[in-house]
């Protein structure tokens, strides 16, 4: 994510996952106060929640501060009115994440103690069984890596002139399905270790929803345009095409069948909720914005400049980002006819003999 | 702490830290194999270090590794060979350390699970009785902030003309001793709830021998030569004067006596060790050391670059550092002949029925 609080900082084009984030918060609230065995950690006089992918904030703070405000009715609904307990809250990106800015600006007034995890969530980052709540959100999308085939000029999945899946020939999706499969496991193996029996996990993610082919998707439509701005500037000799042939994203919008099956195979959680968010900003509601290309673009730039810079250089940046918004003006009825679907995934670590 | 791996960073200079934490080595071994209470923390599977004012690397990865080899060995001396728990250390600084840079060097094959914490240790930082060991090396003579009556010019205790306490009135040695004292109570109280009953708590700093002027300590003569240096160029019109009578170190070299009154009244620790530690680089061993001046200026420099910028801007900081080497040259039979000591303190947590 691009750090900072400049004009195509995360910080300031990460309104949309505010949104996404605002919409969950009930049921998130809910699945707290319904499912956390909070008695069953009454012996420990801390509670530990991890944010995964957390970025640099604002909405960081404010899906925590969520999630302690839950457990507090909780404790009160419980009778513990005189063991509320402490808080530990870990934040965690990847190491390249900008916990410089994260730290500075942490909420003032915080009633939690505070720590950076630095490291990918596909690994373990936490001692065996020591959290009580994970959240991640807008997350778990992101790939560990670009599948491998993709990249391999001999490969049937490799994937030239395009920079991700949609249109893309069928061994290509398979590869980032399959992708998406192995990191998903490993990603439930390693909270499966680390949440303390009867804690709660909270993803929120944009899926497709099942039997709604990837065309369908705003988000695929919207990569898939900009892997076409980067290809007209390849035909214009700004970037090499071959520059291009090597760049994908690591992204996948699994689908909630997908990821039922790999909890299922996981076998460590039980779905407690899986619901369609409602946000209030949404393609449809966009329609009489002025410069909604530039609104979404920026929204884009800010997940993927860093990508899109280490392999092009930063030369292309804006030139890239002005065809794009263009292109999206252009082409929004293709948005408005598609959508990307939220959900918010509630699961429990199941208590094991 | 001057952040990089430039000339004058800390990372670059931290060389005379490292020999001072090679040399507490073995003592803060030996205190974990003969003192840390492991049985009482066998109910947990994880133990948790924390490393207060880490700064950026690479000395608070070797003193981290070096208690966690202990532990180890104290486990497997226990006959706990199967239960060898997992470590998660704690990596705190304040919130203007380059945490970046610290995540980005950690070591690739730890043996623990990482965090930052950012935040002063004068304040809470954990939950309580959250830590089996708390490590601090060159921090707490570390003022939480310039003794108020330091900077009042309607007080006896203004320090005009000077940056520190050496040679200055009995008012202004008084006001920085009176901080030291308060920051290390609420230092100790902190501690007191955030360790686990039998935890430790391991303190290397530099310290004033008991009996021993604040004039016959090398840091104190050094950190004074530096405030000449300010007022030499406050003389030539090169910064106001004024701008020199309103800057003041926040640093204090505290007595093994006084240390010791004031755990005596915090009353939650006994001390398992009080030792001196014989550094390889001593002052004396620095006589036949061409640019001595040079590198002992630039040691101090990484130290306190970040201050002297804050209040005089960076113009002045190369020709403020380049006659301060100079004056360290001219004047280093001074510092040959006095010394400042290095102490290793094992605190450990009083089990409170």
């Amino acid at each position: 994510m691009k750090s900072g609080d400049g004009l195509h900082s995360y910080s300031s084009n990460s309104y949309f996952q505010r949104d996404i984030i605002n919409a969950a918060n009930q049921i998130v609230g809910e699945a707290i106060v319904e499912s956390l065995d909070i008695l069953k950690f009454s012996h420990s006089t801390t509670i530990r929640v991890a944010d995964l992918g957390c970025s640099v904030g604002p909405n960081t703070f404010f899906a925590m501060e969520n999630i302690l405000e839950a457990i507090e009715l909780k404790c009160q609904n419980q009778g513990l009115h005189s063991q509320i307990p402490e808080f530990q809250v870990f934040f965690n990106d990847h190491t390249s994440n900008d916990f410089n800015s994260l730290f500075s600006s942490l909420p003032p007034n915080r009633r939690y103690h505070s720590a950076g995890v630095p490291g990918s969530f596909y690994s373990r980052l936490f001692p065996n069984h020591s959290l009580h709540i994970v959240h991640s959100s807008f997350s778990i999308q992101w790939l560990s890596r670009v599948p491998k085939k993709v990249e391999d000029r001999s490969s049937p999945a490799w994937n030239k002139g395009r920079i991700y899946y949609l249109s893309a020939a069928d061994e290509v999706v398979e590869a980032y399905s399959a992708q998406c499969a192995e990191d998903t496991a490993r990603f439930l193996q390693a909270r499966a270790q680390e949440i303390a029996d009867g804690g709660l996990m909270i993803l929120i993610f944009p899926a497709r929803p099942d039997g709604i082919p990837h065309s369908q998707l705003s988000a695929n439509i919207l990569f898939d345009m900009l892997g076409c701005c980067l290809m007209d500037m390849a035909k214009k000799g700004i970037v090499s095409e071959e520059k291009v042939d090597m760049f994908n994203l690591p992204l996948y919008f699994i689908s909630v069948q997908e990821l039922e099956a790999i909890i299922e195979r996981n076998g460590c959680f039980s779905i407690e909720k899986m619901e369609i968010l409602h946000p209030t900003i949404t393609s449809q509601s966009l329609i009489s914005t002025p410069h909604k290309g530039q609104a979404i673009s920026f929204h884009i730039r800010a997940a993927t400049e860093g990508l899109i810079k280490a392999h092009f250089g930063d030369a292309i940046l804006d030139q890239l980002f002005d065809s794009y918004s263009r292109k999206i003006e252009d082409e929004y009825s293709l948005i408005v006819s598609s959508k990307t679907l939220h959900y918010c995934a509630v699961l429990k670590r199941k208590t094991m003999n």
